[in-house]
């Protein structure tokens, strides 16, 4: 079977941010299989098969790259920012062990990408920079009672916390709840990023407090981070730098 | 002023990791600072000048690349990783802060890399594939009843959770320790993936269980990710395969 198939992170969105690794392998394809906005981010080629899909049928998705695969292709499956954090990476291995034995022989590599929380944080100082935590505030694959143990935790805990999709049509009070949560936990000094669009041409950064955020400065292209009790803003910079600092007490 | 600072994440080891961004600002910049092992990454080029520092002085080598910078040198702070996590990002703006407020004129960027959680993850499968921390266990910058603290509220949250640094000369009982906390809270069932030198010629990786961990499977280029109670291994791969369901109940 010389057929493969590669998970592989495109990155927030611009081209100098995907790897040369994920280029190379692109390159290489038969078939491109993805939702179709990130689909749409990879250059057109003629003997590229493009397999475009809608969101939320990850694990079909998933199941389709493996049958290209199974038969010989040559498959990238295009995620944004890195496959492994809220992608589709989880979502091929689930395929994978769900389908038959012989998938288990293909060829599948994960190519890692720039995921959003850290191009978010490059591009506003270093607020990742001590120990830190990710979570996704979709409550789609699990119950609101988890995320809402988990952020109670994690405040307890002081991590920074980086969150993937705060916000959706779907769910229009999950972010205030969440925000009410981290003033409760953390105070309303406690400062918070929301970063949209990061490396594109509509990209958007704000630094506020708690006591300022509201649920509308982040949609669905936000990228949102919450400080740690030490996380400091420097003034009088031309951009808004926040950072954590190494050390702890 | 036309000098500026670029921290720049060089990824885990492998060039096909390293992004077109981090390799543009590596061929405009005027000066290389860094670690040695980082300068060392870096191709020569006649008109580079070249400063390689020791470990721990990461303050003093912010403020010189700094220096260099406002006297209008255009100078790559180069970073293994992602400089945003665990790595010299933090340390200058820390500098920053500190140092004559001219400073905070100067072009500082961060130039976001693939972090070696995220590169181990991917070589291992998608162990990160749902909510999961960070952790630094060096306890140089903080105390260890701090690293104990966030470890079990880390458990309890049911995080994946991703270990920089486990392991070195100068503290051989911390990482037994961790293993004996880690077996406590989540019993000796839990995965646990060593994962050496990713994208090196060097690359190990290895996955056992809490019950089967030793200390000794960890050295100081090793990245140790511990699964949620939901992570699964898939039998039967060339490969070992380890990866954390998006959903939860």
């Amino acid at each position: 079977m010389s057929g493969w198939v590669a998970v592989a992170g495109l990155g927030p969105g611009a081209g100098a941010l995907v790897t040369p690794e994920v280029t190379e392998a692109l390159a290489e394809a038969t078939d491109l299989v993805g939702y179709a906005p990130y689909v749409a981010r990879v250059a057109d080629r003629a003997d590229l098969v493009r397999h475009a899909s809608d969101n939320r049928v990850e694990l079909d998705r998933a199941a389709h790259a493996l049958e290209l695969a199974a038969a010989g292709r040559r498959v990238v499956v295009a995620s944004s920012g890195d496959p492994g954090v809220f992608a589709m990476a989880s979502a091929l291995f689930e395929a994978l062990e769900a389908g038959p034995r012989a998938w288990r022989a293909i060829d599948v590599r994960v190519l890692p990408g720039i995921t959003a929380m850290l191009a978010a944080a490059a591009r506003a100082g270093a607020p990742l920079g001590h120990d830190f935590c990710a979570i996704n505030l979709s409550d789609n694959l699990k119950p609101w009672a988890l995320i809402e143990r988990r952020l109670r935790l994690a405040a307890q805990a002081d991590f920074a916390m980086a969150f993937y999709n705060p916000r959706s049509k779907a769910r229009p009070d999950g972010f205030a709840r969440v925000l009410d949560l981290l003033r409760e936990e953390c105070g309303g000094d406690r400062l918070i990023l929301f970063a949209r669009a990061v490396s594109t041409a509509e990209e958007q950064l704000r630094v506020v407090t708690l006591a300022e955020a509201a649920p509308e400065m982040a949609d669905m292209r936000t990228m949102v981070i919450v400080g740690s009790s030490r996380t400091r803003f420097i003034e009088g910079a031309p951009r808004p730098i926040l950072y954590t600092p190494r050390w702890a007490e």
